[in-house]
Formats: structure tokens, sequence, C-alpha cells
């Protein structure tokens, strides 16, 4: 079959592959749509490698999927040929002590689509255990299957950061994650989401969606976060930059008993003032991708509750794929999700 | 001053009162501006009890208030003159161990106002602690401030019921709390709220807030939440009807793990089959009252996320309260919430 | 294989019984050592039936189990041949939603140990899935083993009550499973648990273990409960009698804000006063078996944090099988756990 | 009054002080028995001051400490004369909002003794609000009433670690708060405690409680945690040294989804590998002092699963409280706490 594979670092193929995929019971194959790009697979193609994960022979690309189910294994039952669905790309092994407990994504046995040595799915087919496929709304088209991924993950922030009705959240941050952080947070119970960035552009989008734009670069975030909460500060901050500046100052703007979701990856240790979080007793939750949100996204989708369709910003053919990721990897300003459709 | 006063049992008289109160230091006077009209006012009208509280000497009604303040203690901050705000109904013993938990709701010596033998706020004036007030953003009016206490109930439930983004949620009952429980429940992450009621017009109206009515007289509940649900069930149900009926069969359409929250209070125990809770670990919460509503519930006024406003139904001036009262006692089945003006 | 086989209500037969077990990838085989007599094995051959479960077909008993590994699958790793194990007798689908989650308890497709159809494992082997057998430590008998399952109850019933270091417990009915239930909430971290029932020799027992017993025909409880908590009331209640006396009169000796845990299995619904509930905002947990247990009741044994030895008062041969389901039909007072062993 | 006075730094007096208490409706005036000598009276004495909090004017030192009542205020119902009493040392304004949450231990406007310019308890009588004060069980000695302050940081820290039972737990140093967490984490559920120093005298002491000691100048931590937990990990770390090595290396040995508390207060920020801590999703909850401990601490020491008698190593006259000082500041590697008696 045709797929889009990384020879190796800043080389990509659009060429046959020979991929054989045998349906188990509990499998479905799914004829694939549409493939989100995402900053892991742009970093792969420049670079080769992603900490410990090296791509050392040639490796499919592509994680954020959605597309249409051609076969289904022979104890599948909540899905049929024809349905379109979304898949999630990890796969954990069912008998690992972390998918017992419930906590999937942190299963160190995990298969992650496009994390070397793992094909991903930029290709003509792939089979997957319909467990960890979900079928699309009627009102949900492929492109937005395919940002289930990334929503996913600020889903998945929302959840950990335990918000209360009427909480005030600060996202630092409004790339692709912060984004749908923000989004997240909104949809998840906060009355305000205020963002920031030291782009100006990323801001004016943020803005169109109802969060409060704070350029780092010109105002003074701890005075607008006190002056829209009376002096109390943020309930949650939900740190999607990965950049040190914003994590080593991440308690600033909290309230007394907040949390804090560190969701951005720094590329090194941070230097963080632990008696700054004592003062405020702030609880910091850490995430690792996502477990269980596919069906809570497409459900927040499928209402009008989240609408990601703008974060849409670019389209490309399969044929393009190699014109997608150079793209991708030096975008406009206001590209937030690259999508490439099969 | 002028007070609608409940002399005993069907009998009303807006007449002078004489209330002294004294300004202490933590204090603020208010000049009420509006107060609704809430089921237990109008039960303690006709039948001069609730349970234990028995009217046995003349009380001021009104619990749900807004108003200005005119008059500030001397250790008072966060409030000034002139400000415009809402009140908690009910103060706590500050040195109570329950108030130091921080639940103050349940400290056994709150004193809440129209309980006898405390008075209500139907009257021209109050004197209440600072720290139970609080200020109306700009764009709130001070109607939608008397509807805070209300909706405090449904965030409290919403809150209670640990909400985790995309959540579908079942309302049995579209009362006035039923309605407001379920626009806290959508504005705290729910994807969608399923609503039962017997009468139409009450469901009618629900419809109208995006919510999904289901008539119990003529609907099944249990196959429509399963429809909706991939035959999973509703990930919450609020029981806010306080019907046995409801209430009896409050497990049947939930989740496995899913969660319950008894807002509604029947008359007498309800016959409950713990093993089918038990089937799915149900967990149950209830309520009284609440706690740490006000700001919460104001944050989402101010930012559009709950609205209240379609649910005033009927305004009647201060002198004409006799007559809102006689209304309330028989309203139409639109009415949801009847306010008084001052 | 020689198997402990109900051939129908009240017929039981010790005999040869053809069940062929393959391994597969992830299973182990193995040699069962001990086995206890749950409540349910005896209510099924008293009466051939619980609930919905009929025992159509002749079924091997037990589910209470220890024993040695013969055999282990090509996959299995962190267990080998010659292992002393204790097994989970319920097995979840790996692929379900419940499982996923990490309530694979509540995964409506389990498959149970003795629950009809299923055959339970009073038998020479038994083949297992590796993921839900556990290694026994070193100074942990075969016969406590077999407590595992039942100490799991108490387990879960503590786990979800979230105990804070301090609390004061109380748990009604001090039959097994409340006294499992209290040895776990005392090792969780309760500072006393105050406990329930009507045979003395039950709570003679009982305060053996350090727990404080009332004796409900003659000792007022919520007197007690209040006395030893400065009438703050209980911050937990176990309800591990199943009694509709005990269970209607559970938010009584709770505190503010408590938890009730409903364990016990009462026969018919029962009525319920949810106002006494709401006046306390009692948070209500109800439990379906456990999950995640069997680990942390090992530790807690390996420890000495808990000591289930005292609790197995009666042993017999597999070969008097029989006699000692008759005598666990009709135990004396002082009987708490009778074992067989092969 | 006769007090112990910090002049300024490094010059102690016991002198007569001139301390005007009037004792208000809610307040009761003790007679001081007993102060234990914490690490930040030391601080103080040999510094003048801790972060902001600087010593301008001379100051009574002394926070941990345990009396008898002499008189109480007129509103004061649950303590009377001639208790025996404990007592918080820190004072919040009730009227704040972190005080209405239930964390008074967060409220900015705090006053708590022997923080500059609050003075201390090492004097002959003190006035306190009776809510902050907790009436000694019977078999709960003066010494023992000092030590549920320094015992109230290791509950705390427990509580805020959700526990759950059978959790093994790890404690980063030794010293006083890391006995006393890893005290309170053996009462509140853990099976294993693992305990670290570099000291070996300290982690002797530790043994003789029931926790694993382990010398970081000799073992390798993260295998021996790692064979305890079948290569799993530790369920909570409760970091109790506050230095810079073990802070960074803090996640190594935690399991996936595990959780730590930072309790230990570091002198200046340390890099954290955020990413690390990602890749297990671990919850991080930092703590300032305790709340709602006292009552907890004392109901444990009463049934005995906390014994912290063998903590006080060292006592003295309130005579010689300059000389309990100089040694406090030099110890023995053996004391763990010195207490002065008055």
């Amino acid at each position: 079959m045709k797929a889009l594979v990384l020879e190796k670092t800043k080389c990509l193929a659009l060429r046959d592959i020979d991929i054989k995929e045998s349906l188990g019971p509990d499998d479905i194959r799914i004829k694939i749509h549409t493939v989100g790009i995402c900053g892991s697979d742009v970093h792969y193609y420049q670079h080769g490698a992603i900490g410990p994960f090296v791509v050392k022979e040639p490796m499919v690309l592509g994680h954020e999927a959605s597309g249409t189910i051609i076969e289904v294994g022979k104890r599948v039952k909540h899905l049929k040929v024809g349905d379109r669905v979304c898949m999630e790309p990890g796969i954990p092994d069912l008998n690992s002590k972390a998918t017992r407990l419930g906590i999937y994504n942190l299963d160190p046995a995990v298969r992650f689509w496009a994390t070397p040595p793992v094909h991903g799915c930029l290709r003509e087919t792939v089979v997957h255990p319909a467990m960890f496929a979900f079928k699309l709304p009627e009102n949900v088209s492929y492109s937005e299957g395919a940002m289930v991924e990334p929503l996913s993950v600020g889903l998945h922030a929302a959840r950990k950061a335990c918000i209360k009705p009427g909480d005030v959240a600060l996202v630092t941050g409004a790339g692709t994650i912060g984004l749908v952080t923000a989004m997240a947070a909104l949809a998840g119970g906060c009355s305000k989401v205020i963002i920031t960035d030291i782009i100006q552009q990323k801001l004016d989008l943020a803005s169109r969606f109802g969060m409060v734009p704070v350029n780092v670069t010109r105002q003074n975030l701890n005075d607008i976060v006190s002056g829209m909460t009376d002096g109390w500060g943020a309930d949650v901050v939900f740190e999607a930059s990965g950049s040190e500046a914003a994590v080593s100052k991440v308690f600033e703007p909290l309230c007394p008993g907040g949390r804090v979701v560190f969701i951005g990856m720094p590329v090194s240790p941070v230097p963080i003032d632990i008696v700054s979080a004592q003062a405020k007793e702030a609880r910091i939750e850490t995430i690792f991708r996502y477990a269980h949100t596919y069906p809570r996204a497409l459900a927040l989708m499928e209402s009008g509750k989240i609408n990601v369709k703008p974060l849409i910003t670019e389209r490309y053919k399969f044929k393009d794929s190699i014109e997608a990721f150079e793209y991708a990897a030096n975008p406009k300003p206001t590209t937030v999700k690259v999508v490439i459709e099969l």
C-alpha cells in the first residue's frame, strides 16, 4: 500500500510499503481518510528522534487519524463495516498492571503510531483494536475526527484539573495544545479562560473563541489575573508552552489551593521554586498523552460545546504529503492544524 | 421598616416591623432591591411549618435577595457603599467545627433567613456579614442577583457530582431546581443533559435551554438514555423531583461507576434497591443547600455561560407582595420564578 | 479431575468431572491448595440460586482460593512454576469499556467462579489469566491466601470510603465481611472502629482485634458514637449487615459531611430517609465485589498490618468437603471462616 | 509574665515581658506546660529571619505547646477550666475567603506564634481562640500534646497523599518531620514505608518504628524500591529533606500514577525534570503547615496507632530554656525533639 515514509532524518517518501496486518477477532480494518500533522511528526521529520525514541528504520508517520471501517473481526460487536471512526493511536498491553488499573496510557509496553519502531497511519489502511476506535457522530466530519487526538490532550488536562463549575483558568501558550486545552477548560466548566502567548496572531485567534488573550511581551499577566479574580488568583493554571520562562513563574498567578497542570514538555529541567508552590499548597498534575478521552471529545463535538473546525487551517491531498510536511515545518503564525486527506 | 410578615399560617401582612440591627465591624447594611419567592416561602405561608421548623411568631419571609450597600463596618475592605450585591441567606457560627472545615452549610447553628425563628429579607434593609455578600458584576441585574440563591443549589449539586468534561447527565424534575441544576450541569462540563417531567410546558421550556426533554408519562426514559449513550447509561443522575417514583428508579438509567445526586427532598422515606445501586457501584451524593457557590454563580452569569433571565417569569412590586404570594401558591405551569421588587 | 459439584439444590457430590482447560499464552495452570467457603457457596448449596443467577447444570463450587503454579503460558513473565499464588475469581472481558476504565469488576461480561454457569475452583486444578493471579509473600500461608478474597471486599470498601488518617469508623454487622471491613478500616487509617452486632460471641471476637464492640440489642449505638466523637458522629459508616434495621438508621450516627459505604445486600428495597442523609450531606458509596485489591491485601498481610489468621476457625480436608458445607450451613456463632484444604 | 525572648539574632533572654491579653467571648486562657523547640525557632535564634519574616522587635519564641485552661470566655462550650489542651499556633482571620473555604492555613492574614511580629508561647500564659485548642485524651501527656504540632505536618502530608490501604510509601529525609510523616503514612494506611537519610543514627531510630531504612550514601534507593514493589515503584513519595539532591530525583522511585508530596523547603529553586514526572503522570502535592489535623493526631495517639513518645529525646526546665536552645542548635544525631517544661 502507499504510505508516507520517513526514510531517515529530513528525508520523506510517498511510496509503496509492505505492511502485512492480519485481522484478529477483536480488530477492525480501517481505510484512512484524514490525518493531522502533529508537532512530533514534524520533529521526527526534522531531527529523526524525540528523546529516547530514535528512527532507525524507515517509518510511516502520522497518528491523528480518522477513516472508514472496511472489515471487522468476529468478536467485534459495537462497530460495523462502513462506520466512520477515529482511532486512539496508542495500543497498550491489555495484560499489564497499568492497563488493568485504567491508566493504559502509562503502560510502558504501549505501542504508539509513528513512535519508533511502530509505523504510523499515513497510509491507505490500518488494522486496529476495535476497543480503541470510536464512531464519529453524524455531524462530526473526518477532519474533526482527526482532531480528536490533539483535543484529547486538552481534555485529559482539563479532567486532571478537577475543574469546579465557575473556575477561572489560565493557559500559558496559545499553540495547538494551548488552544484545545483552553477549549476543553471552557467546555469543562470554567467561567473564564485567560490565555497567553508571545505571538499576537495566535492570541487574536484565541480571542475569537471567547478566551481572554494576554501578550506577555507587553502585558503584566499577574496583574491581569489578579484584577479578574479580585486578587484571589486563577483556580487552575494549564502550562502548555513548555517554555522555561512560563514554567518557572507558574505559581505566581495561582490562587491558594489552586491546581497546576503541566502539559508542555520543557527540553531540560527547569528551576522550580517549591516554596512558592507550598505557600499556596498548589497541587500539580502532570499528563502523558491521555486516556478515556475519545468518547468525551466526540460527545462534546456532537453537542456543539467544542468546535475545532476553525483550528483546521490548511488541507493537503495525500499526494502532496511531503509538501504538507514542508509547510508544517515552517508554517505561518496563523496556522494551527495542517491535515492530509487520503 | 416595612416588611412582608407571615403573621400565622395563610396570613400575610405588608406592615411596619421593628427590627433593630446594629452594624458590627465585619457587617454591611443593604437596601434590598429584589427578592425571589421560593417554594419554601410559599410552604411556610400555606402550612406554617417545614418539618421541625414551625412558625410560632410573626416572621418576615424571603431569602433570595439582592440589593445595594448603604453602610459598611469598619473592618470591611472588599465592599463599599453603593456596591450592588447578593447575599447568602445562611449565616453560620464562625467558631463551629463545620465552619472551620469549610462545610459551613452543615453547621447546626446556622441562622437562615425566613427559617423560624429567623426573619427573612422581604423588608427595606438588612444587616449582613460582609463575607456572605457578593458584588454583582456590571452585566448582572438585581433580578439575576436574586436568582443566585436557587442557582446555587444546582451549582452545588453539579460540583458534588464531580462532572468530567463530556459527561452525559440526567435531571429528574424540570421545576426551578431541576432547571438550574441542568443549567449548572451544562455549564459545568456535561455534553448533554436529559431532563424529565410530567408537565409538558416545563419540558418545552427546558428544551429552549438545549436540554433533551423526556416526558415520563409517555416516553421510556431508560430506552432514551440507553440510546443516547450506546447502552452505557448516564454518567450522572441529578434527582431534583423529590418524587418517590423517580427516586426509586434512579439507578436504572445510570452507567457503571456513575454518580447520583439527591437534591429533591421526598416527604417520607423511599424504598431504595441498594443491590441495584451496588451492581453499578453508584456513588450517591446528597446536598443541603450549598456552600462556596455565590462567586461561581456570578462568574458564570458574567461570562454568559449561564443565563437565568428566562427563568424570571413574573415580577411584582413590593406593595403587591401578598398578591405575588397568592400567585406563587397557584402558578401557571409556565411559571418558574416570581420576584418582588422593592 | 476430582471436584466438589453442586448437582442441584441441596445435593453435593465430590466426584470426577470432565473440565478441559487449554492454557493460553497469558494463562497459568494452578494446583489448588486451599479454598474458603463463602456465604454465597452455602446459599447456592441450599437454595440453588442467588437473585438472577440460577444453577441449572451441575456446577463446581468455591471461589476463595490459593494454590501452586504448575504450568505457565508463553507470554507470562511475572510468575513461574512453583510460585504460590492466590487468584481473583472474576475474569472480565479485557476488551470491554468497564475494563478499559479500570472498573473491571463492573464489566457485565465478567465470568466469576461458582456463579452459574461458571464452574468454581473446588477442584484439583484451574487455568487462570496470569494477570489475575498474585504471588503469596513468603510469610503468607495458603489459608491466608484464600482469605484475600473476602478481605478484598473490606479493602475495597475502605478505599471507597476515602479514609483520612484519624477517622472514626462504624461497621454495622460483625460477620466475616464486617470483620474484614473493620480490619481494613483500622489498617487503612482509622483511629477507632466501632462494630455492632446482635450476637455477643461475634462482638467478643471483634474486641480481640481492637474494635469497639456494641451489642445493639442492649446498647444505644448513637449515644456511644456521640460520646466517642464529642457529639460529632462517625466519619464513615460501613453497612455490612444487610439488615433493614441497620440500613434504615445508617445516617443517625454519621457526622456532617460523612461517608456511608453499603456493603451488605438487603434482600429487598429498604425505606431510606433521604432528607436525613441530606441534612449531613452524606456521601454514599456502594460496592460490587472489588477491584485492584489483591496486591494491597497481600502487602498488608506481609507487613503484619492485617492478620486474618484468627478468622480461619475451621479446616476440612478435601475428602470431607460435603461435611464442611454441612457445617458451614449451620455453624457455631464463633465460626468465621471454614476452609477446605486439597 | 516570664517569657523566653529573642532580643535579636543570637541573643536570648528569659525575662519578664509585658503582654496584655484580654479574654474574648470565644477565647480561653491557658497556663503553658510544655513547649517543643522547632527548627524554625532555632533558625530565628541563629539568623533572625526566615525568608521574608524578619525579627525586628524582641519576640517570644515557641509554637509547639500544651497546657491547662485557667479561664474560659463566655461563649466557649466545649472546653472548661482545668482541661488539658494543645493549641494550633496559627490563628486565621475568620472572615477571610481562605478560612471560609476550609483552607485556613493558607489565609495570608494568619497570625502564627513566633513568626514575626507575633509573639510565641514560651511564656507563662496565653490567650487563644477556643476553636483552635483541643482537649488532650487522658492517656496523652503534655509532652505528647506539644508533639501534635510537628506530627500535624506529617498527618497533613499523609492526607494530601490520598493514601490507599496497602500503598507503599517512600519518605526522603529522616529528621523530625520525616519521621512523623513516616509514622503518619504507616498509621494512614501504608503497608510499608521506606525512609532515607545520610545519617545512620537517624535511620537506626527509624527502623525501630517499623520503617525500612535506606542510607543513600551507600545504598541504591531506586533498586531497593523496585525490589520491594515488583518493579512498579512507590505509590507515594514524601519529600521531607528539602535537599536539592533528593528533590531532583524524586520521580525516579515513583510508580506510574503515583503521588509526590513536597514537605521539605529547599532554600532555592531546584531544577526539576518535568518530562520524567509526566512519563508517570505524577501528581505533586505541596503543603503549607496543616489544617484540621489536631483532632486526628490526638485520636491516633489516644488509640495507640501513633506513638510519639520515643521522639521526645531531651527535656529541659523553663529556667534552662537558653541552654535548651543552645543544645538544639547543635544537637547529637540521635536527637529528635527537645522540649521545655514550664
